[in-house]
């Protein structure tokens, strides 16, 4: 089954739809490709109804709903990559993925949270392909006080 | 007109000259090639005189002096570059950026900090080369206080 | 001498021996390598005994003892290398390192940090090759309440 095929049924199963491709917050583009590679900016939890979710986990939002943030931040980021490449066929497999959790400065689950995007490209990508290095790290703050910020690095189709 | 020709009006326009090519602060270089990419350290505001802009964005400073900070950060990344490779020209595009302010934790405008070092880079490098993928967070803490610390991914002629 | 060596010539003269290679704490892999590039995963400051060195650096724990903490994961980030690629003399030179401290709002000495890592790099990799970019910036919280987490790029033989 394809990527893209896969997404549906993860979205099915979740009851909700793909968030739009966010629009750049400021001078970046979403996503850039050299060579083999797509670098992708770091993407906030966007909500099909163009709304972010916020809060700091750990204090204003508890893990689980962090977890949900960061999932939500993966399906944002899938929809930049499928709507600059095309399809996420094109996606060979993660490579890197940095994963930042606006927490609270006691909380200590950050991997956990950042799960809830790792498990996701696992999904849609497989659990070899679909894994790749990363790291898992709390924040002193983010933009607009969203729950999670993460950026990634794709193996692409040239 | 050439990147280091337009990078002079930027200076001229300003009525500032470039700041001197950083030294290390601890173990490491300030730019590493690898085939067709330039990796630059994490590099702070190092204004021409050798001093560093420093104080927490939303805290001890506004955020136009936080975007001031950007900016002068991205003219330390320059001078780096062409300290390094010899010329500006020799920059391809920007690939990645990731743009750390030190802000207080109820800060929320990090894209519109990082925007002083990402617009500089667009008119140095054109409003398409000079644009790239970017993470804008906020950290806990920058060495020696400093408002912003930049580290960015070019693509060169090799 | 080779970096095996080099290696053995450190953990000797420190009277420790090399921590296991950590298992993943979440949904990502090590280390990836993409052709000439390995990607490592943040690691944190696993020691032998398989527990982690913990406490904020410029509050719970003092700067020396975060250096400590830097340098046991940089031993993590060379355990997890030798494990995945068989031999440390696979690693061509240091590219980028981004170092993470867990520290307090008002610390200012990362740099000095993370120099842990980065000096054990030097020693094992040489005063040229085992120097590479780096970023040294403060957190504002770490899983588990580590003091230091550190993802490197390292080039390597293909």
């Amino acid at each position: 089954m394809s990527a893209d095929a896969r997404l549906l049924e993860v979205l099915n199963k979740l009851g909700i739809t793909l968030p739009p491709a966010p629009k750049p917050a400021g001078v970046y583009k979403p996503l850039v490709v050299i060579g083999n590679l797509a670098y992708l900016s770091g993407h906030g939890p966007l909500k099909a109804d163009g709304t972010l979710m916020t809060g700091r986990v750990g204090d204003e939002i508890d893990q689980q709903a962090g977890y949900d943030a960061a999932r939500q931040t993966g399906l944002a980021l899938l929809s930049t990559t499928k709507a600059t490449l095309g399809s996420l066929d094109r996606v060979r497999r993660v490579i890197k993925t940095l994963g930042m959790v606006n927490a609270a400065p006691d909380f200590k689950n950050h991997p956990a949270v950042i799960n809830g995007c790792s498990e996701l490209f696992a999904e849609v990508f497989g659990p070899d392909h679909g894994v790749g290095a990363r790291s898992a790290v709390g924040m002193g703050s983010l933009p607009g006080n969203i729950s999670v910020e993460i950026e990634v690095i794709f193996e692409i189709e040239p």
